[in-house]
């Protein structure tokens, strides 16, 4: 039988054992109680499988509270299969199963969903990335490179018309990619739809003159039926990238985007720490960003290589891999989304962005990375992809600032980040 | 100017003023950069502010891993306010914006949102319960004292007749409530259209024998389109209860359901864990049940006291007050939900269930505490009663079971669970 399989990291007061046990019996057939109706040819068709136990480690407290003491906590991994049949296909109830209740199980005193194997029958009511990087690069007509993007910024408070001459300057510059902060939706000080006149005005016009087609990532997060109207709005502006933030409209919210979305869909992950932060507790990027290329994703945010935030490098780097993998284990389409790096980038991280993949399909986002550059932005973006060049032609990049200007200014003007160690995949 | 005020435990290596500076910079006008449109005015206008701060206390090491160090980490609590014209009345964005980036800033090595006040203004575009303790009861004829209820067990792998034979024995058991698990949705082995038929065909016949009303709370979570037909399935079928995963479908889901439910909305809660169990990451549920109620939910699940969770006491008693609560600080509807019990929960927790309330408003759920009583679950169902009328009559359990046989054989069947410290709000 078809099965899913999740991999957690548990710590347990009556031991990993023990601990697999309380989540394979909470979230399948397992009762406390003593219910007749549970036979053994129920549990072994629909109960939860212990597959693989391994121990890393004791402890003699435990990481978390918890109502179950011990002399001693052990810590391991733990991977868990189900039936598909207790759940079909549908994320919703994966979810509430594999992330449930398990979370507050009084045997775990640490608990992490670090992965889960999906077969690609999901592939069969969860349609996956409408445009992935090469739709994407499509839809502005071919490009090389990574997509060079950048953010409004202030990230709120500005008016419509404000936004737009932010947009016509940067369109100037010679940007790929614009999107707007998340804090910025549809605030009464700045609406979606005036905002949407305005900047896609800008950008109509920019094409018309230039002939080169900009994406602007306007933030229609909102309530369901208002997302689907704020789609029709982006269609009538000539608009063609709704950005959704999706731990602030749930899984369903993206997948509903996606149901009716003639576009591609820029996924942002705002509060994503929350799951990501604690070692004991939370779900890892590994896990949502299969989810979430299930319900519709096109672009992902994978935070930045020396970012602003705390997230290690080695994380982001394997987050950015992750979403070009392919997300069944046992083949069916492959669903690759576009990694977005953004948060405190420069010249700097370029190279090791596209190290880490192995190749330019991703967006790369920079705020002063551009804006600050001293011959302005247009020097800015140009800088950027002459980092780029140099990254896929495997020259240093201090060399290529000898023949490259904007290259060069920009490495005497922005600080030399200290990057975190990044394995090899 | 109308604002939030979201409240936070904190804790910083730079201390917990700049600590709630980055969460105010970060998620309002703030950027890491020389943005000249960043002015004075829209910083005004728009900016987040510190409204107060609470030293609670230091540590030598950081509580989270964090890439920012110090030689000593502050603790407390932050209180912080931002203009409802950054984001309106929307739940998503606000979501975004009181629970987005600030959980991975570096300046912060633990940061709990603990709650959020609300302004009546956001009644306007948020509905809030549409039933409500009131009208559950009025749905079933009215009702006096708390409703007993029961989950079917187990919690996958039954067939919709074997459902519907649980349903049999416990609606003549004179049970008020029953519910799906979380885990059993739209299983290929139990498809919610033929659970819906065959149930209700049941509990139809029941209402017309015996003029008693049972409500079965369905498991509809689901994709939104999906979740719409369940709630025309359920029309068609005469059941009046669509049950939500709340965490499963993500806000918007919720509130997707409302939009378009004629019924009353039971909120399931899985994987609530995952934002209550570290006390240094995470969001509680006086935040989340207001932002649940906003968007509709009637009933709102809470735990047990003494229940198997690793949850304790005082918060389960607290989290069951706050559904009870006022939604806004300043007056406008009060959007009451009834708060549900369950886990664990036998004749022994119900005085306290309702003592912790004052008043019978509530959905008291058992398993093992009805089906397991010597003289079967009617006598479970009854003993219950029992309890939740002496507890209503100030009488002691102990006295009034002397006249009173099931509760006096449940009483000699149960273990008398150790309740943890509540304190009185």
């Amino acid at each position: 039988m078809t099965r899913v399989t999740a991999t957690y990291e548990i710590e347990s007061p009556a031991g990993i054992a023990r601990g697999a046990e309380a989540i394979a019996g909470e979230q399948s057939t397992g009762t406390f109680g003593n219910v007749p109706l549970e036979t053994d040819a129920l549990r072994a068709r629909h109960g939860a499988r212990i597959e693989e136990l391994t121990v890393t480690g004791t402890s003699d407290r435990p990481a978390l509270p918890c109502r179950t003491t011990g002399d001693s906590y052990e810590r391991g991994v733990a991977r868990i299969s189900w039936p598909i049949e207790n759940f079909g296909t549908q994320l919703p109830t994966l979810l509430a199963t594999v992330a449930g209740n398990l979370f507050e199980l009084a045997d775990l005193s640490a608990v992490r969903l670090t992965d889960l194997d999906l077969p690609k029958v999901f592939a069969a009511t969860n349609p996956g990335p409408q445009f992935g990087a090469r739709g994407t690069k499509q839809a502005i007509g071919g490009h090389d490179g990574p997509l060079i993007g950048t953010i409004i910024k202030p990230c709120v408070g500005l008016t419509p018309e404000a936004t737009a001459e932010l947009v016509r300057e940067m369109a100037e510059a010679g940007i790929d990619f614009i999107k707007d902060d998340e804090l910025q939706a549809n605030g009464p000080h700045n609406p979606l739809a005036a905002r949407v006149a305005a900047v896609q005005r800008v950008l109509n016009d920019h094409e018309d003159k230039t002939g080169r087609r900009v994406i602007y990532a306007y933030n229609i997060t909102d309530e369901i039926d208002q997302m689907w109207r704020n789609l029709d709005l982006l269609a009538e502006h000539g608009a063609f990238c709704p950005m959704v933030c999706v731990n602030a409209v749930g899984l369903s919210g993206l997948r509903a985007v996606r149901e009716r979305s003639p576009f591609m869909i820029h996924g942002h992950r705002a509060g994503w720490g929350l799951y990501s932060r604690s070692p004991d507790i939370g779900i890892s990027f590994q896990v949502w960003q299969k989810l979430w290329r299930l319900a519709g994703a096109d672009h992902l945010h994978v935070n930045g290589l020396a970012s602003k935030f705390t997230e290690e490098d080695r994380i982001v780097a394997s987050s950015a891999r992750s979403v070009q993998a392919p997300v069944f284990t046992d083949g069916g389409p492959e669903y690759v989304a576009m990694p977005v790096y953004s948060s405190a980038q420069t010249i700097w991280q370029i190279a090791p962005a596209q190290a880490v993949l192995g190749n330019d399909d991703f967006i790369y986002c920079a705020g002063g990375g551009i804006q600050g550059h001293p011959d302005g932005p247009g020097a800015g973006v140009t800088a950027l992809r002459q980092a780029a060049d140099a990254a896929r032609d495997g020259i240093p990049v201090d060399r290529y600032a000898d023949t490259h200007r904007a290259l060069r200014v920009a490495m005497e003007t922005y600080k030399r980040p200290i990057l975190g160690e990044i394995p090899l995949d």
